[in-house]
Protein backbone atom coordinates (compact mmCIF):
# COMPACT_ATOMS: atom_id res chain seq x y z
CA UNK A 1 0.00 0.00 0.00
CA UNK A 2 1.35 3.57 -1.04
CA UNK A 3 -1.18 5.96 -0.31
CA UNK A 4 -4.99 6.30 1.23
CA UNK A 5 -7.63 8.49 1.17
CA UNK A 6 -10.21 7.59 3.98
CA UNK A 7 -13.35 8.55 5.16
CA UNK A 8 -14.83 7.71 8.68
CA UNK A 9 -18.79 8.22 8.51
CA UNK A 10 -20.26 8.84 11.68
CA UNK A 11 -23.24 6.82 12.83
CA UNK A 12 -26.01 7.94 10.48
CA UNK A 13 -30.08 8.43 11.31
CA UNK A 14 -31.16 6.27 8.75
CA UNK A 15 -28.46 3.49 8.23
CA UNK A 16 -30.32 1.92 5.13
CA UNK A 17 -30.64 5.19 3.22
CA UNK A 18 -27.30 5.75 3.77
CA UNK A 19 -26.63 2.19 2.54
CA UNK A 20 -28.69 2.88 -0.50
CA UNK A 21 -26.72 5.99 -1.13
CA UNK A 22 -23.53 4.91 -0.40
CA UNK A 23 -24.08 1.58 -3.11
CA UNK A 24 -26.19 2.92 -5.68
CA UNK A 25 -25.10 7.05 -6.15
CA UNK A 26 -21.63 7.52 -4.18
CA UNK A 27 -19.55 4.00 -4.95
CA UNK A 28 -20.05 4.73 -8.70
CA UNK A 29 -18.61 8.35 -8.22
CA UNK A 30 -15.78 6.52 -6.75
CA UNK A 31 -15.20 3.85 -8.75
CA UNK A 32 -14.25 6.82 -11.16
CA UNK A 33 -11.23 8.19 -9.75
CA UNK A 34 -8.19 7.73 -11.74
CA UNK A 35 -5.75 6.07 -10.86
CA UNK A 36 -8.13 4.17 -7.77
CA UNK A 37 -6.43 0.77 -6.98
CA UNK A 38 -8.45 -0.10 -4.53
CA UNK A 39 -11.61 0.49 -2.75
CA UNK A 40 -12.69 -1.04 0.89
CA UNK A 41 -15.60 -0.96 2.91
CA UNK A 42 -15.82 -2.28 6.13
CA UNK A 43 -17.94 -1.69 9.17
CA UNK A 44 -16.66 -0.81 11.96
CA UNK A 45 -17.48 -2.54 15.79
CA UNK A 46 -17.29 -0.92 19.21
CA UNK A 47 -14.47 -1.93 21.84
CA UNK A 48 -14.85 -3.06 25.27
CA UNK A 49 -18.89 -3.21 24.82
CA UNK A 50 -18.98 0.56 23.69
CA UNK A 51 -20.28 1.25 19.99
CA UNK A 52 -18.39 2.29 17.79
CA UNK A 53 -18.46 5.90 17.18
CA UNK A 54 -18.15 5.42 13.50
CA UNK A 55 -20.63 3.55 11.09
CA UNK A 56 -18.83 2.82 8.12
CA UNK A 57 -14.94 3.08 7.20
CA UNK A 58 -14.01 3.55 3.28
CA UNK A 59 -10.49 3.40 2.60
CA UNK A 60 -9.22 4.46 -1.36
CA UNK A 61 -5.87 2.96 -1.84
CA UNK A 62 -3.74 4.80 -4.58
CA UNK A 63 -0.27 4.03 -5.76
CA UNK A 64 1.40 6.71 -4.57
CA UNK A 65 1.01 10.39 -2.39
CA UNK A 66 0.88 12.16 -5.88
CA UNK A 67 -1.99 9.75 -7.82
CA UNK A 68 -4.38 10.58 -4.42
CA UNK A 69 -3.79 13.73 -4.55
CA UNK A 70 -4.72 14.19 -8.80
CA UNK A 71 -7.68 12.18 -7.70
CA UNK A 72 -9.45 14.02 -5.42
CA UNK A 73 -8.33 16.80 -7.59
CA UNK A 74 -10.44 15.08 -10.23
CA UNK A 75 -14.24 16.06 -11.79
CA UNK A 76 -15.15 12.63 -9.68
CA UNK A 77 -12.98 13.89 -6.95
CA UNK A 78 -14.92 17.31 -6.64
CA UNK A 79 -18.21 15.64 -7.64
CA UNK A 80 -18.14 12.90 -4.79
CA UNK A 81 -16.99 15.88 -2.32
CA UNK A 82 -19.91 17.07 -3.22
CA UNK A 83 -22.36 14.47 -2.50
CA UNK A 84 -21.68 14.68 0.68
CA UNK A 85 -24.19 16.32 1.70
CA UNK A 86 -26.52 14.12 0.33
CA UNK A 87 -26.13 11.45 2.64
CA UNK A 88 -23.82 12.18 5.11
CA UNK A 89 -25.22 14.56 7.34
CA UNK A 90 -24.83 12.97 10.35
CA UNK A 91 -20.84 14.07 9.99
CA UNK A 92 -17.85 12.22 8.06
CA UNK A 93 -13.88 12.61 8.97
CA UNK A 94 -11.78 12.78 5.47
CA UNK A 95 -7.85 12.26 6.34
CA UNK A 96 -4.73 11.03 4.51
CA UNK A 97 -2.31 8.32 5.65
CA UNK A 98 0.70 7.92 3.25
CA UNK A 99 2.19 4.99 4.13
CA UNK A 100 5.55 5.69 2.62
CA UNK A 101 6.28 9.05 4.15
CA UNK A 102 6.48 7.06 7.52
CA UNK A 103 8.80 4.65 5.93
CA UNK B 1 -6.08 -8.72 6.31
CA UNK B 2 -8.51 -10.18 8.50
CA UNK B 3 -9.13 -8.01 11.64
CA UNK B 4 -7.55 -4.65 12.74
CA UNK B 5 -8.07 -3.04 16.09
CA UNK B 6 -7.52 0.29 14.73
CA UNK B 7 -6.89 3.62 17.37
CA UNK B 8 -7.06 7.35 15.74
CA UNK B 9 -5.11 9.68 18.24
CA UNK B 10 -6.77 13.35 18.14
CA UNK B 11 -3.94 15.99 17.92
CA UNK B 12 -2.19 16.13 21.14
CA UNK B 13 -1.01 19.82 23.01
CA UNK B 14 2.74 18.90 22.98
CA UNK B 15 3.36 16.25 20.00
CA UNK B 16 6.71 16.12 20.97
CA UNK B 17 5.83 14.13 24.68
CA UNK B 18 3.06 11.94 22.91
CA UNK B 19 5.64 11.22 19.99
CA UNK B 20 8.00 9.86 23.27
CA UNK B 21 5.71 7.84 25.40
CA UNK B 22 4.04 6.28 22.38
CA UNK B 23 7.25 4.88 21.31
CA UNK B 24 8.85 4.35 24.79
CA UNK B 25 5.55 3.24 26.33
CA UNK B 26 3.09 2.45 24.52
CA UNK B 27 4.66 0.36 21.83
CA UNK B 28 6.10 -2.16 23.74
CA UNK B 29 3.06 -2.87 25.74
CA UNK B 30 1.27 -3.37 22.36
CA UNK B 31 4.05 -5.21 21.02
CA UNK B 32 3.19 -7.96 23.31
CA UNK B 33 -0.46 -8.62 22.53
CA UNK B 34 -0.58 -12.27 21.31
CA UNK B 35 -1.00 -13.03 17.58
CA UNK B 36 -0.14 -9.24 16.41
CA UNK B 37 0.86 -10.04 13.04
CA UNK B 38 1.16 -6.39 12.42
CA UNK B 39 1.63 -2.71 14.02
CA UNK B 40 1.01 0.02 11.38
CA UNK B 41 1.14 3.22 12.46
CA UNK B 42 0.72 6.27 10.22
CA UNK B 43 0.59 10.26 10.46
CA UNK B 44 -2.24 11.63 8.74
CA UNK B 45 -2.91 14.63 6.65
CA UNK B 46 -6.06 16.49 6.10
CA UNK B 47 -8.10 16.98 3.16
CA UNK B 48 -8.56 19.78 0.96
CA UNK B 49 -6.46 22.50 2.58
CA UNK B 50 -7.98 21.10 6.56
CA UNK B 51 -5.82 20.00 8.89
CA UNK B 52 -7.00 16.40 9.41
CA UNK B 53 -8.46 15.17 12.83
CA UNK B 54 -6.29 13.13 13.84
CA UNK B 55 -2.98 13.03 14.32
CA UNK B 56 -1.99 9.28 14.40
CA UNK B 57 -3.38 5.96 12.85
CA UNK B 58 -2.38 2.95 14.46
CA UNK B 59 -3.59 -0.39 13.08
CA UNK B 60 -3.10 -3.54 15.18
CA UNK B 61 -3.74 -6.16 12.55
CA UNK B 62 -4.73 -10.11 13.69
CA UNK B 63 -5.62 -13.06 11.43
CA UNK B 64 -8.84 -12.88 12.75
CA UNK B 65 -11.60 -11.35 15.18
CA UNK B 66 -10.89 -14.01 17.24
CA UNK B 67 -7.31 -13.70 17.66
CA UNK B 68 -8.21 -9.81 17.87
CA UNK B 69 -10.75 -10.09 20.86
CA UNK B 70 -8.11 -12.71 22.85
CA UNK B 71 -5.29 -9.67 22.62
CA UNK B 72 -7.44 -7.15 23.66
CA UNK B 73 -8.65 -9.26 26.73
CA UNK B 74 -5.02 -10.07 27.48
CA UNK B 75 -3.04 -8.87 30.49
CA UNK B 76 -1.11 -6.44 27.68
CA UNK B 77 -4.35 -5.64 26.02
CA UNK B 78 -5.71 -4.19 29.38
CA UNK B 79 -2.70 -2.88 30.09
CA UNK B 80 -2.35 -0.74 27.31
CA UNK B 81 -6.47 0.66 27.44
CA UNK B 82 -4.58 1.58 30.79
CA UNK B 83 -2.15 3.93 29.63
CA UNK B 84 -4.27 5.94 27.17
CA UNK B 85 -4.76 7.86 29.78
CA UNK B 86 -0.97 8.57 30.45
CA UNK B 87 -0.62 10.24 27.19
CA UNK B 88 -3.89 10.18 25.01
CA UNK B 89 -5.81 13.06 26.96
CA UNK B 90 -6.74 15.08 23.94
CA UNK B 91 -9.11 11.76 22.71
CA UNK B 92 -8.79 8.80 21.02
CA UNK B 93 -11.59 6.88 18.67
CA UNK B 94 -11.26 3.01 19.26
CA UNK B 95 -12.96 0.43 16.93
CA UNK B 96 -12.68 -3.00 15.20
CA UNK B 97 -12.85 -3.46 11.47
CA UNK B 98 -13.21 -7.22 10.50
CA UNK B 99 -12.48 -7.32 6.77
CA UNK B 100 -13.68 -10.64 6.81
CA UNK B 101 -16.93 -10.06 7.88
CA UNK B 102 -18.24 -7.59 4.71
CA UNK B 103 -16.57 -10.22 2.48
Amino acid sequence: MAARFIALFNQPEDPAAFDAHYRDVHTPIVRRYPGLRDLRLTRTDGVAGRRSPFYLLAEMVFDSRAELDAALASEPGIESGRDLRNFAGAGVSLFIADDDADA
